[in-house]
This record gives C-alpha cells, structure tokens and sequence, in this order.
C-alpha cells in the first residue's frame, strides 16, 4: 500500500535510525536509496559499513542525482528509504549551478512522483535552519532550499516526523 | 476579540504561511506589520512583490523600529500580523548599539502592550539558537536576545506555535 | 522515587528554568551540579549570581569533569539537576584530546549511572545540529558528539522534553 513517510531532525538526531526501524516494520525486501556519491575508497568503506549495520534485508542503491528515476523503478520492495533529502540537494545546488529554479523543478518531480509510488517511502531531511543566518552566501542558500523542500515535500506526505534526540514528534 | 498568537520556526519552515492562514481567518481587514526597513529599490521590489501575493485584505506597514507605537495605533483591523520578532531585535541591536538593557525593555513593552490589545495579532518569530554557538561575538549576543525574547513574548500570548516543514506544532 | 527526566532545547529556550521548576516540585534539598569550570573572578561572578537566584534550597557543585563520580555521591538530595550535557561534552572534548571513543565511553557510562540513581535526577542538554553544517572541524565533531549523546540519555530517561521558546513539549 502507497505511503509516504517524511521525516526530519537535527544532525545525530536519530532520524535515519526511525526511518530503518519504521520500514523494517514492512513486509519483504527493503531498498535504501543512498543521495552519496562513491567518490574515494574512505566513501565506499563508510557505505561498506553502514550496508553492514542495515542488515540482509536491504539492497543498496547510491544515485547522487536522479532520485525520481531510481524511485520510480524501484519494483518488487516492500519499502523504500531515501537518505538524505538535503545531502541530494547539495549534489543538486553543484549540478545546477546554484540554479534555485532548476533545483525546486527537481524537488517538484520528486514530490509528484511521491503521490505515485505504489509501495512506502520514507523520506529523510535535516533540519538546518534553527541556527544563525550563516555569513557565506551559499550558506544561505541552501538553507532557503532545503527548507522550502522540507515544505514541499511534508505537504505531500501522508505522515511527517520531527526526531530530537531519538524521540520522533508527530508533526502531520 | 484579543487574542494572541505566538509562531515561531527555522528559516523557511512556513511560519509566515501559516501566520497569514491563521489571520486570514478573522474577519475585515487586515495589517501586516514588517518590521522591514525600506532601503533601496531592491528591497522595495521585494516588498512590492510580497504584497501582491498577500493580496487585497491585506495593508502593509513598514516600521522598523517602533513597533509598540505602530501596534497601539492599528485601529479597524480585523487582524495584525507582525512579521518578523528578529528582524525587529537586530533593527534594534544596531539602533541601541548593543545596549542589551535596552533591547530587553523595548521587548518588554511589546510583551505589556500585547497583553492590552483587542484585536487578534500574530507574532512571527525565529528560531536561531539550535545551531553550534558562533564564534562571531555579534552573533552570540544575538542568539541570546533572539531566545530571551521568544520566552517574553511566548509566554504571554494565548497561544504559541513551531512550526518545522511547513507542519505547525502547538507549543501552548 | 528514582526518576530521569532528560531536557533539551536551543540556546535561551528556558530549558534550565524549566528544569529547575521541575527540581523544585520535588521534597528536600536541592542539588545544582554544574559542568562550568570556575576559570576565573569573571565566571566566579557568575556562578555567584546563579546561586542566589536559585535561592536557599538548593547546594551548587562545579564539577567540569567527573559528573558520574558527583551524582553517584549525591546522597540525602531530594533531586539534583545537571546543567548541562553539552558543557560537559566540550570539557571532556578538550580532556580527551578529540577521542571520541573516551567521549562515547564516558556517555555510556552517565547513562548507566541514571537508571541505577535512587533519586530524581534532571539532565539539562542544547540541541546543536539544527543549523547549517559548520566549517570547522572541531565544530563538526562537538555537534555530532552532543547529537549522540542526548539520543543515548534520552533513550534511558523516563521523560524527555523539549523546550521552545519557554514552552515544554513532551518528547517521550
């Protein structure tokens, strides 16, 4: 059954560790939808390690940019979790130079394909507009992106999530 | 009827939406305070611009500073929204050059005119202390006056809001 | 009655004044145990003008360091607060010389300690990972360490809360 799950958190808050437990509680095999890039060996020690810690159940796929393509032929899992909404849109913000329109279309695609999908997807973001305005431009930038994705894509989610120091809030 | 709201959030997390929803709400018409100061032609576009969106209930008044005057004298509206608490507290850290005493008390006599009004206003406010502490001074200073503040004027309001993803949480 | 109650928040939310309100409520004497250092005439200010705004109940100790060693001596209190976790944190950071594996232990360690307490103990913390990722290193470190260890505290509290604004919102 389609569901989507958006939840969001502080850095170390255990958003990604809710996002596993809550689909683990789906039937059959689980895919987590990685936003890194495998750019060095360090990089795919530490995705190594985290398959490891994930368990039999998941498949891991990394794909730094086409998010919507990789969700949308994401057939026969029970669940899918993406990790992480605001680490794809830095990989978005160097991809499209800096282009807000361009990186916005890509959260609209991403958020329609969303009301699409046929299985559950938890979706993970961070948080990173509580603290002060940054001094560096792109600072700014991204926390205007990432917070107005944060909008977009918990408007379209049938259940979104605050995490603060393990404990997930209801926040829809 | 009086009636006091409190909202505040991260950047971009859809506190100024919900505030204008939640004003919308009242009937006649309706203020929206900036606390916004009216420096170039770019900033008077983007006023320009915000305006259009809020549509035709809606007057605005730029006001810097005097925000305790500018709210004593809105008289026939159905609704102020007061937009935004910080943006009005760095207007004046610069005006007071720093004068925490100052500051505090010009906050205070926000708080006791709030508690005097008898229309519904809707405070706007943000959270900036969640982040790691700056090393910038300034900046410290600021995250302290920005809290103590939000603690004033929250508890002397009937109700008050966080909003995180666009997702209001009721605080009070 | 043992107890835990785990309480975090942003800079200047009223995190401490709701945990001493809390304290409060409970029979007996009063413990402070602070992790502030007493550095210098400045902070021993300070600390000085602290105490007195607590007020007769309460006995303060500084202790930067040895917090597991402090609060299993707490004998004959009705309830003790430490205040906080995160101070803590950056004093064991500089002990240990950035080894978070010492840090973590120490965490452990607290947490151990709590559910075997025999009397309420109250656990102030600062949330740190909200705001934009920092560019230095150690900041990095200090809020992903602080991340960690108010998810394992909270994990072995009775209550957590967190506070906005002045206002407290029951995280478990």
């Amino acid at each position: 059954m389609a569901r989507t799950v958006f939840i969001t958190g502080g850095a170390r808050s255990g958003k990604s560790t809710f996002a596993q437990q809550q689909a683990e509680a789906c039937p059959g095999p689980l895919l987590y939808l990685a936003a890194a890039r495998v750019e060095d060996a360090e990089m795919a020690a530490r995705i190594q390690a985290h398959r490891a810690v994930r368990g039999a159940r998941w498949q891991t796929l990394e794909e730094p940019l086409e998010i919507v393509r990789a969700l949308s032929g994401a057939c026969g899992y029970g669940a899918v979790l993406f990790d992480c909404v605001t680490l794809w849109l830095s990989n978005l913000l160097f991809h499209h130079q800096e282009d807000q329109t361009l990186i916005l279309n890509a959260v609209d695609q991403l958020a329609a394909t969303l009301t699409q999908l046929e299985i559950p997807v938890f979706i993970v973001s961070n948080e990173v507009g509580s603290g002060i305005v940054p001094e560096n431009r792109l600072a700014r930038l991204f926390r205007d992106l990432a917070g107005t994705a944060n909008q977009r894509l918990a408007a379209v989610a049938d259940e979104a999530w605050l995490v603060a120091a393990g404990c997930p809030l209801r926040l829809k």
